[in-house]
């Protein structure tokens, strides 16, 4: 493999010196963006676009040929696991994804046979392969995985939900069932990080989406736990030991300082929350990404620029920050509007850099 | 008007002793009860039911003939407002509230006028009326109001929304026209509170429902602002300066220690923080409401008495504890489990008042 020409995200997930602040877009690769909806026309469905390595790789690059980027992150979807123990996933237009046979009982936990996933989900390893060579050391490569509690969630609501009604249920009338399942689903997860390192990914981040519904009890025992599991899992592994992971909560401010001490090497934070303040409660032990409100972009240039500023300046001075939005861009945006951040990002970044 | 029988509620509210931690519920009087159903089918819609005193009157009622409950709060909605300034509220069943014009431009906003509350809602200061004198003095009335910044997203969005996007898009191109809204919307409420007041309301409760998808930032000055703005109305009006006022911003449990300074008497605290750590970090300025998970209803009896009991020794002893759900009750809700929780309240608080 040709050496890493841009490691700015990894030495900032690593609390190393950066010229600038390194700065990716959660959904950078997606439904804003003219080519992807091309890209996406043609492969039929999500599915089969998620599914091709060659058009996954495909759609992973796009914003990698318009803006000047500091990572790439493979395009796949959070809920491969889920449909590798044999959910049958599917999508209904504008509703979002769907499972045909949600796990709803205790004796559907049990039924469920940790997976293998390198043989479930070649389609996502070969993709990370793909991109290695077609970045050629560009950028670094970020693979992802949804949280064991994320994942737990849409298996037992069967998809999306308002209140997490049936899983949050789950918790309170057999919480043993559900530990069986976060367990198994940590494994999986462990796995799945491990093979998508071994094919080449040389960042890792965890999607918690859905842990800021629970209590902070409950956070901690079904969400965090886990994440920890996973963390633990992947610190014993040849492939990944190496490489950052981001853990994101999003909804989860509140436990930031309490996930610093899971083993991650950075945390993402939503833009509910202030990095400065932030950066304080966790004293330095992680790195931090974020968080500017995807609804910024919506903005004016000039302001977007103002917004782009205030972030830095919350974080401040030194390194251990990687510019994000605080959640995925809108399918809505101006691209020309995301240019404008990241080359503000790049611009603005170098004066808390000397 | 009969003297007051059960003043927990207003004594708590006050931070002065109470026997029992007083117990009411969001949504108390709502889809859970078949009664309610029974009454809602009996009125044709939610509207009619809304506008009628008589309905609205024995809906309000109907959980204090089941519960021993300490307060009844008004059965109303909180677009009542919107809906007097002209934009056309009506219901899409399963989907919740939608406006036929809503506020989209400067010039939307700016052909807004305020209305005069009493002639627009006389419904809900008759029904108001008519609670004061069928409760006769058992327990407490009371009234409340979306706040500002709940309003405006309802009237820009035209409805519901999973990313508020339109009005914060809004609040970063055009922030003196939102800011020209919001003031608007503060007097409407600061009127409607008042009148609410006039007509018999013993305490009063600002719903910001959605102060929590904004940034720390914007949470303050599009949010907060206008929090405090009615409270310093309220607090200047003979009708409505006595009555204590509980600001509630859901999602917002990182703002709770500079929300305890706009001058309410109690704060509403969602399922996601620790009541007793808001407790330490607003320093006993004002006192709490919550905050049990709505779901915590659907576990077995015994589970449902141990999170009371959690909650109860979260917050820990002495006054300023009024025990609430952390939003409002589903309608999937067993109501025997209501009971259950409204009694273990009362039975396990004594011990925190002695």
């Amino acid at each position: 493999m040709p050496p890493l020409r841009n490691d700015r995200l990894l030495r900032a997930l690593r609390r190393e010196a950066v010229d600038r602040t390194p700065v990716w877009i959660m959904r950078q690769a997606g439904r804003y963006l003219p080519e992807y909806r091309a890209t996406r026309a043609r492969a039929g469905s999500f599915l089969n676009l998620m599914r091709s390595p060659e058009l996954a790789t495909e759609v992973t690059l796009q914003p990698l040929a318009r803006f000047d980027l500091d990572a790439a992150i493979l395009f796949s979807d959070i809920l491969t696991i889920p449909d590798a123990l044999g959910l049958g996933l599917h999508f209904v237009e504008g509703e979002g994804p769907r499972f045909e046979r949600p796990v709803r009982s205790a004796a559907d936990i049990d039924a469920l046979r940790l997976p293998d996933v390198e043989r479930a989900l070649p389609y996502v390893f070969d993709t990370v392969r793909m991109l290695r060579r077609e970045l050629a050391g560009r950028v670094p490569l970020i693979g992802f995985s949804g949280s064991p509690w994320t994942l737990a969630c849409y298996m037992v609501e069967g998809g999306g939900s308002d209140d997490f009604r049936l899983i949050k249920s789950l918790a309170y009338t057999d919480p043993a069932a559900l530990h069986r399942l976060l367990a198994l689903l940590a494994e999986a997860v462990g796995d799945y990080l491990e093979a998508q390192a071994a094919a080449g990914a040389q960042a890792l981040m965890l999607f918690d989406t859905w842990g800021g519904v629970l209590s902070t009890a409950a956070y901690r025992e079904f969400s965090l736990a886990y994440q920890a599991r996973v963390v633990a899992r992947l610190a014993a592994s040849a492939a990944a030991r190496e490489l950052p992971l981001i853990a994101f909560t999003k909804g989860g401010g509140q436990w930031l300082p309490e996930q610093a001490g899971i083993g991650a090497a950075a945390l993402g934070v939503d833009w509910t929350q202030e990095l400065g303040a932030v950066r304080a409660a966790t004293g330095g032990r992680v790195a931090l990404q974020g968080n500017l409100d995807p609804i910024a972009l919506f903005a004016p240039p000039q302001r977007i620029r103002a917004e782009v500023a205030r972030v830095l300046d919350s974080y401040g001075r030194g390194p251990g920050h990687v510019f994000n939005l605080g959640h995925g861009v809108l399918q809505q945006t101006d691209p020309e509007h995301v240019r404008v951040l990241v080359d503000a990002v790049h611009e603005l970044s170098a004066a808390y850099h000397v």
